[in-house]
């Protein structure tokens, strides 16, 4: 197998604006992602969204990417017809024109360099693997998938990953996450050439990846959010949550805490994008993956 | 003269969460900002905007207080119709109900403890500088009036302050950013408690501000942003600015630097909510002021 063609997508979510700035950058200055032996294209998701610096106009685009939703003749969303389009410039999905597709996205979590695995196939574990070598504090978060169609605009290429990068607000560009952003891509293209020349960068023979579990939702009352993320927990994206350990203060002062047994790794805690899902923070169990280079890739 | 009325904002800009949870909050366990010698009143400002989570609706509603605005008869954005409507419930403005205004905001710049004053009367500088000195990271920044007719929400009452906490990104709560935003508001509302007892509470002789001299924008070009905020200088608030350190760096690799003689001290940096006006931050001078006791109140 030879990779002929990279995607690499910003703006995705509208009011992510590194992506969608580095998409501005790399289309003046294209020379830093190109690579010999493939072909890189730019392409910036959702561009109304990052002219009204919103997440979506309609919904999210980055859950419109199933076989059916692609499918359907009676979606109308903005995001059903830009899903539409992408899948028709970049897939179409089972049948590719491009092999890898990097997506490139911030959290106001305290995330750090987070590579999202949404398929844990070869490729895809040896690219993490990777850029973890070279950025060592990179974290790998894995969402095993609850149906083989998957939603996620990765979804249209066999391989790829989404780059999370933070924490950095909504609406807003700095620096360092885009100096961040565009190292991470980097080494994914330079990994992704190598393994072209057949002369393929050393990646250690595991790594170790956060397994999305189950989502944690804020304490409410009508409709009303009555309790934070404590004060203890905030910023601990990764670390060890334990039976006891404090999770929420409530408006009452009371305080909620993790009540179950099994020791879990919060990430995404108090992601101001899933405020309006409710959603406070996502609980992961810690995994090894193989990324043996001997096995035949699939 | 004595206190009698307290008013205490929240949500005036509806994505910074802050001041709205602390209104609810409040309004649940009112005991924490009751005072024996004046009645403390809640406001939420913009309940709309919190609704959707957006600074606003339809215009900056921290602009529209103008006496011209208010006497308007054919304004009719849903911003001006809530300054009219918390000008006749907390002001009118100029012969206000309400003595003293907090007005509680949140900032994506690296802002600590920031108290605006908009107006530099004596009570203000007071109740700024023994905020201070209950919380010594505390900064003090002061907007001399352009005009004697302000647009600020807390224009409606004589003495008042602009309480704005960060960082934090918009539309989320920190449990830290909220007890420090407590805090304030209450050493406030002691500090008030004091001059009516007359027991006025000890502060120092003098306070040092940050004057507010002229707005940055962003190097833009065809209304794209194509600098950011140079790494350097990102959440170097209230430092020193001098000829030639670097502001921002552009998407060709270029530095802009800072090109005055006179040292500055930028605030504000990078703060989302003024990106769609294209401001990168607010230049300063340092001022001291005094905050004689022995002075008649004005």
């Amino acid at each position: 197998m030879k990779i002929l063609n990279v995607a690499i997508v910003g703006g995705t979510h509208g009011n992510e604006l590194t992506g969608a700035y580095l998409v501005r950058r790399w289309s003046a200055y294209p020379d830093s992602i190109s690579r010999p032996s493939f072909k890189t294209k730019l392409f910036l998701a959702n561009p109304k969204a990052v002219e009204q610096n919103r997440r979506f106009i309609d919904e999210d685009l980055n859950r419109c990417f199933r076989m059916n939703s692609l499918a359907s003749t009676d979606r109308g969303t903005y995001e059903a017809l830009r899903a539409f389009y992408l899948n028709q410039m970049i897939g179409p999905k089972g049948e590719s024109k491009h092999n890898v597709i990097f997506d490139m996205h911030t959290s106001t979590s305290n995330c750090g360099v987070m590579l999202i695995l949404k398929d844990n196939n070869l490729i895809n574990r040896q690219l993490a693997a990777y850029i973890q070598c070279q950025i060592p504090d990179t974290k790998i978060l894995y969402i095993p998938p609850i149906q083989d169609d998957q939603p996620y605009l990765t979804s249209i290429c066999p391989y790829g990953l989404t780059v999370e990068i933070g924490p950095i607000p909504q609406g807003l560009l700095r620096s360092d996450l885009i100096a961040l952003t565009d190292e991470v891509v980097k080494h994914g293209l330079d990994y992704l050439h190598s393994l072209n020349e057949g002369r393929q960068k050393a990646v250690p023979d595991s790594i170790e990846v956060f397994e999305f579990k189950e989502e944690v939702v804020f304490p409410q009352v009508d409709d009303a959010i009555v309790g934070t993320i404590h004060h203890w927990l905030q910023d601990r994206d990764y670390e060890a949550l334990n039976h006891g350990d404090p999770i929420f203060e409530c408006l009452d002062g009371s305080v909620l805490a993790y009540e179950k047994q099994e020791t879990v790794y919060p990430v995404f805690i108090n992601e101001a994008a899933y405020y309006y899902k409710n959603v406070a923070m996502s609980l992961c169990l810690k995994k090894t993956l193989l990324t043996a280079t001997g096995l035949e890739l699939v």
